[in-house]
């Protein structure tokens, strides 16, 4: 079953496909999309996918008349730099790249960022394709946000840069490591809480198949996780306001990520335990007491941790979410969940009460 | 007497201002421009232009009720680069530059590309405000086209990035060495060129006065030139079509550049020679011989070179006109004049006839 998604941008509305398979049909796509068989093609891609999906692409991609050059980036997020663009653009000369060509992300989020805005800066801008592989990068493949990192900033050099579609064959899902699949769910709740209490039922009820990577359900649940990320960039498409809500969980969420180990807590992780922050906080604001145990329940099944680990210091969690841009003096802004489905901003909430909430997170019964 | 000009790009519209003193205004233009008094600028400038009028400008900026910070790069090229850019953006990080802040770019060319690039990646893009303080500026403070450099090519990592608005104080180009005021000339008798005889007419006219920089005269000719780039640039700012005519001179000119040594020609001087080379084109297709008399009068008057000088290897220049773009097979494109004011894009000018043409402009009568 092949699903297809609209995300309605006006001149830079893009379809998503989803289904099994679609990557063995890449060619039929790039040209039913207008993507020039004249220009040069440039593939971008990490070194953990390139071993399983790249030569494939290349020669269906060849086999359908076009040209593709290919660059294998290190995995991870140090791959964001300024210095891997340079490379990259290195690379787009040589292969000769125009302002017809059109650069291909082959893989996750940091790929999908880095290759995005390769293509939003090349000879000011050039053609983009999202091919993701992992569930994650449902959330990322929707929106345009493409950037790089610089030293003191994650992705703070960057652009919205719409792809002419995004190509998620479920296949390459198969090979995911069990702990990126419930990173990945993590990002999906996160869609239904800010957004449709149906689908956060359903999770509820289909994370057992969903963590067996079962192709159907799994085609829903991202179907459903970017139908939600697409109302909300379609309504906002450069976060003047409501694109905010994307960012439920995150402002605990990202001081966990910066606090944590290397490799202790991966993004959707930290989110998760964020999101159960958020859940208490909408309790404390008045929501009724299902909002956290419903969001307890679905992270859990998810697969994913919803307690603090207890060496973590609380003070190192404030002092790093004070550094987050969302801070002003003595309160802060709050993606709050009022209901399960649906969250407000609050751009008043006190420190006091992030750092309470923080210190409940670690007295929570740890698994 | 101050002119004001109107770049109509939809919801991307912005004002030029062009007068004398408009400096001491600054700060009410960036007020009347909702430019946020409660965000931090970034002021970028070079250190020619800084010890000029950098001060008076963050004075002025801050008696108005702003907060400028200041960036000086070295004069050129070379800051055109990403090393550049990071360290710019380690300083709008430093000073806490947010979402709603500006960057502004108080320089030529240079300057305002980078500046440009600078805005349009800081966060995914902030405001800009373009100062420009050459007469050569006033072709790229227009249209939005902002880059760096990449070792392997000008201008290949940027975006476009219109500003909020840009003020041309006539008085800072009074310290503008000659050299670049002719230089400076050169873009603006182009834009005359590629689409308004009478213009042209009147800077054959009154190229003394520019020359001597008389406000007046000045203030008009830039008004002329910036209109003529704004009607361009309205009607295809992203350049899929009619943009390119805005090249006239450009394929001959920046060969010549990249031949000649460091300092030998400047932009300005060599698109000057690329215009006679281009005038010579549109004669052999056909044009009136005043294509070619009147192009070379008004460009000598406004005391710039019109032959190329004899030690130039014309295979030298061949070659590295071939590694331009705008080079297919055995033919090139090229924008042809075909009357004064008048030109058209040719895509198929034998490459023969334009190495002849290289080698006439070298048996020109020398001055």
């Amino acid at each position: 079953m092949m699903r297809e998604l609209k995300v309605e941008l006006g001149e830079r509305s893009y379809p998503i496909y989803i289904g099994e398979g679609l990557l063995n049909d890449a060619s039929s796509y790039f040209a039913k999309h207008g993507i020039s068989a004249k220009s040069p093609l440039l593939i971008i891609t990490d070194e953990h996918v390139a071993p399983h999906y790249l030569d494939a692409l290349v020669q269906n991609l060849s086999a359908g008349g076009f040209q593709a050059a290919s660059a294998v980036v290190p995995a991870g997020e140090s791959s964001k730099s300024l210095q891997m663009l340079e490379g990259l653009v290195t690379k787009a000369l040589e292969a000769g790249l125009d302002r017809k060509s059109a650069i291909v992300a082959l893989g996750g989020g940091v790929v999908g960022d880095l290759a995005g805005y390769v293509a939003a800066s090349y000879m000011r801008g050039v053609k983009f394709v999202q091919i993701p592989t992992t569930i994650l990068a449902h959330d990322s493949s929707v929106g345009g946000k493409v950037a790089v990192n610089h030293p003191l900033a994650k992705n703070i050099i960057g652009a919205f840069h719409q792809p002419e579609f995004v190509l998620y064959d479920l296949k390459t899902l198969q090979s995911l490591p069990p702990r990126d699949v419930a990173g990945g769910l993590s990002e999906v709740v996160k869609h239904g809480l800010i957004w449709d209490a149906e689908f956060v039922a359903w999770c509820d009820a289909n994370a057992a198949k969903l963590l067996s990577l079962d192709p159907e359900a799994l085609g829903y649940a991202l179907y459903k996780g970017c139908g939600v990320k697409a109302n909300v960039v379609s309504q906002d498409e450069k976060e003047n306001s409501l694109r905010a809500i994307l960012n439920l969980g995150h402002t605990i969420g990202h001081a966990l990520e910066a606090v944590a180990g290397y490799n202790e807590l991966q993004h959707g992780e930290a989110i998760s335990i964020g999101m159960i922050g958020s859940a208490k906080l909408g309790v404390r604001y008045g929501a009724p007491q299902e909002v956290y145990t419903v969001t307890k329940r679905v992270l859990e099944r998810c697969g994913l941790p919803v307690v603090l680990p207890r060496h973590f210091d609380v003070d190192a969690v404030m002092s790093a979410m004070m550094h987050d841009k969302k801070f002003a003096e003595g309160t802060m802004v709050f993606i709050v969940p009022t209901a399960i489905g649906k969250v407000e901003i609050k751009s008043d909430v006190p420190v006091d009460w992030v750092r309470e909430i923080v210190e409940e997170l670690k007295l929570e019964v740890q698994r």
